[in-house]
């Protein structure tokens, strides 16, 4: 394994029964406290997208605005806030999703994709899916192309990687 | 003014009675959608920061993130969210603060900052400012210090700046 992924991998902090028990939750606030770590995760992400062009970087909010709009300076583009319902002011698409008890929603400005630019996906973690599944098919109503997916960490026992099999795919680590 | 503040300022779109009816909302998407005005705007809030040493970078959830965690990897520095009550999983400080109606909440990780760092706190929009106090004592709370306050968007008519006078602000465009 890259050495920089054993570093960011080891300051994941491990907090137990949260949000709720029996939940072990993967708190990523010790990576982006150490400005090196912080620092590596970015450079990490932009490796994974050598060769691949894309226009946009959207992410889903919150924790995923906070890798994606630094990438997005990295690499010169623009960027997408994926929000809660409510959250954004103008025009929305809005798209469903299965919580384990009951639904949630995302939502898009209509006009943030223009037809046929080609969009990166980012999130800080990809558990069962349906988050990340609702995202995408939000960039495509808006006649965007999810050209890929990453995410800093995939908790594979959840295989939400199932769900996202149409999409080029890739996280940094995997537990 | 300079030509790119003119610019950004261009950008930022009026969405009239949002969240509720009377409010004309500053949408600020439309400057992140665009690879270069997001850029110009970073590259402002580095150029506030020259001079002035600090260790780390707070933002309030969820648009500060945008712009505090790019800002931190461009000046090499760490990343610390203030959010929400509930969103963070370890052990946190909490602040209260007055809304119109009623009273909000922010928190922030006990072991976020540590005692005698010097802190940029940076948040998207200026109001009546209480939302930016109660994130200042929360990084105090922890045993750091104050050192700036940066904003990319000012109301001016709402006074917030009377709330923050013991520290140095800034925001980069004012309305």
């Amino acid at each position: 394994m890259d050495k920089r992924i054993e570093q960011i991998n080891k300051a994941i902090r491990n907090v137990p029964d949260f949000p709720k028990p029996g939940i072990m939750f993967k708190d990523i606030t010790p990576i982006l406290q150490d400005a090196e770590l912080f620092a590596v995760s970015i450079d990490l992400f932009a490796e994974s997208m050598e060769g691949i062009r894309v226009d946009l970087i959207a992410a889903i909010e919150a924790r995923g605005f906070i890798f994606a709009a630094t990438l997005a300076y990295k690499l010169g583009l623009g960027f997408i806030p994926i929000r809660k319902p409510g959250k954004l002011p103008y025009k929305t698409y809005k798209e469903e999703y299965d919580l384990e008890y009951g639904t949630d929603a995302l939502e898009i400005h209509q006009d943030a994709v223009q037809k046929g630019q080609r969009v990166l996906l980012l999130d800080d973690l990809l558990a069962t899916g349906g988050t990340a599944l609702a995202a995408a098919k939000l960039i495509e109503k808006c006649g965007g192309e999810v050209t890929a997916v990453r995410f800093l960490i995939e908790l594979t026992f959840l295989n939400g990687i199932d769900k996202l099999q149409q999409y080029s795919v890739h996280s940094l680590i995997k537990i």
